[in-house]
């Protein structure tokens, strides 16, 4: 970082001029270890779960839609696939637990059939939370096996915006009411009653916040478990990893709380409409690089942030240095 | 932009979850006038021009540098160089008033060489006001000719943010001290000094906000005129206008002041750290794509807002809807 930070004086800009890029480049020298560094291999996971929660009513959107729009992924017609073939990365999608059967494309990490309903009881037991986990970091690993440089989180499972509020709400010691938000679309009267759902969540289940594997199991998701994991192993392999919205912050929050050092390795992609998601990313101590009112999920903010990764890298390795090109410096 | 703003209904996603990319998608619809816009190939022209005023020490940095940065955009050693690789788009290099000799692989399109001191007299006058103009729009016509379909603008001009400072102030009736900024790094004596500089440009001069070619022979300077004619040619002719930072705001300014219906065709890339480009950019009644902390012009904001011009065109023609892809829609 300290070599990349003396780079950026050198180059042929007023110090500081091309600002969160300048950072942005600094910081992935520190996690990749590498004074120029380039990350050429994306990929990004979305990991899709169900949520026994949605018979509460919370989504706008009835559960089918979970699974039919994995066949859309692998179809490519989703916002994720369309932005796949633009930007370039891999588009890995992971069944974690979704209701029903998945294509084949899909990677196969079932966890169960849609979590227990956390208005009722808990989401998982804690055997299937260490599962989920540990079925995030095979899916780290399977990518690092084809060589990737840099991976983003991404999720789908209607409903999921409820336990991402009831994890966030634990984790950063907020109230359901200030983390809770209308999610895909929720009118004020429907908004109202998800809140209750959280906090019943939470009265019900009494998920203890010192001890995250309790957390994930009694009012998280499959899919967050996944990404958690997913998080946790690329933290240990210096790849890092660009958090999307507000689902796949809650795993990121869950993952820190589990192993505070993972923290370094992240890059808050966007700040989503959801408002939960920029209390996550504050506990976080994430500055987002893009605000462009994303709600949707999937990965897309990670994979619109993608672009500015390469930039950032390509002009802290490509740009002249003063001496190089001959342009006078700023007078001392 | 009906036909457009129809179909981001249909798309598998909850109605506006994608943000400002639908925005985004639909105005480059508006501008094009196709339902389904696409900007495949895109071009920067960086206009470059000296100023009289650099006398009075408004810069960080010598007058040489504009040349030695000319150089250096031709060998591919700048920001812009190393983003116009990386992002994919054709840069034009424009001499609209270098001080001294310039590469042939700039385009020539010299008014004067340098402008006169605007502390103490005019820029320019009213006839090179009119040439400049006239510049930018055979710039815009050359592209034009290779077929281009977006366009941003770039500026370089050792002391151009103090004319920047000028016309911003008097086209949107702000005291000079809420409009000038640090430019590439004066500290807080220097720029107490930059303050009282606009100041006397604007006393000097009595340059007539209501006369916009006044305002730009008066307190302009040949890049900012160059940019202009460019911005006015490309709204002529239906090609989208990305605009960068403080110094091509300021001369959006001046073409929203001739033309006022040019300001629909204009997107605005970034928010610069100096604060004028806000106060422009609300002028002008534009929300940027990006907010980076840049400071460096060239057009580096707008070439890192050209990958998010093209997602939205993609998502919005790629995506599939709800019924091809055989997703339950929203119950009503």
């Amino acid at each position: 970082m300290a070599s990349a930070r003396a780079r950026q004086l050198a180059l042929t800009k007023p110090p500081g001029s091309l600002g969160r890029l300048e950072e942005l480049a600094v910081h992935l020298a520190g996690i990749t270890g590498s004074p120029m560094p380039r990350v050429p291999l994306k990929a990004i996971a979305v990991m899709a779960g169900d949520h026994g929660v949605v018979e509460e009513g919370v989504s706008a959107y009835p559960q089918e839609v979970t699974g039919q729009m994995i066949h859309n992924f692998v179809k490519g017609g989703a916002a994720i696939s369309v932005l796949s073939r633009r930007v370039g990365f891999r588009l890995v999608v992971v069944d974690m637990g979704v209701r029903g059967p998945t294509p084949t494309a899909v990677l196969n990490k079932r966890v169960g059939s849609a979590t227990g309903n956390i208005a009722r009881g808990p989401a998982m037991n804690r055997g299937q939370a260490e599962k989920t986990l540990e079925a995030g970091c095979e899916v780290l690993e399977g990518l690092l096996e084809e060589g990737v440089d840099v991976v983003g989180t991404g999720d789908m499972g209607i409903g999921n915006t409820t336990p991402s509020s009831a994890v966030t709400a634990i984790l950063t010691g907020n109230p359901p009411g200030r983390v809770t938000g209308p999610g895909t679309g929720l009118g004020d009267e429907d908004l109202k009653r998800k809140v209750g759902v959280v906090e019943r969540a939470l009265e019900v289940n009494r998920p203890d916040p010192r001890d995250p594997l309790d957390v994930l199991a009694k009012v998280g998701g499959f899919e967050m478990g996944g990404l958690a994991g997913f998080i946790l192993a690329a933290a240990a392999r210096r790849i890092p990893v660009v958090i999307d919205g507000f689902i796949t912050s809650a795993a990121a929050l869950l993952a820190v709380a589990l192993s505070p050092t993972a923290r370094d390795f992240l890059i808050a992609s966007h700040r989503s409409a959801e408002p939960g998601h920029g209390v996550a990313l504050e506990a976080l101590g994430l500055r987002p690089l893009l605000d462009l009112g994303l709600r949707l999920g999937e990965g897309t903010g990670a994979a619109l942030a993608f672009p500015l990764l390469d930039a950032a890298c390509d002009l802290l390795s490509g740009m002249a240095t003063f001496e190089e090109a001959g342009v006078s410096r700023r007078p001392q």
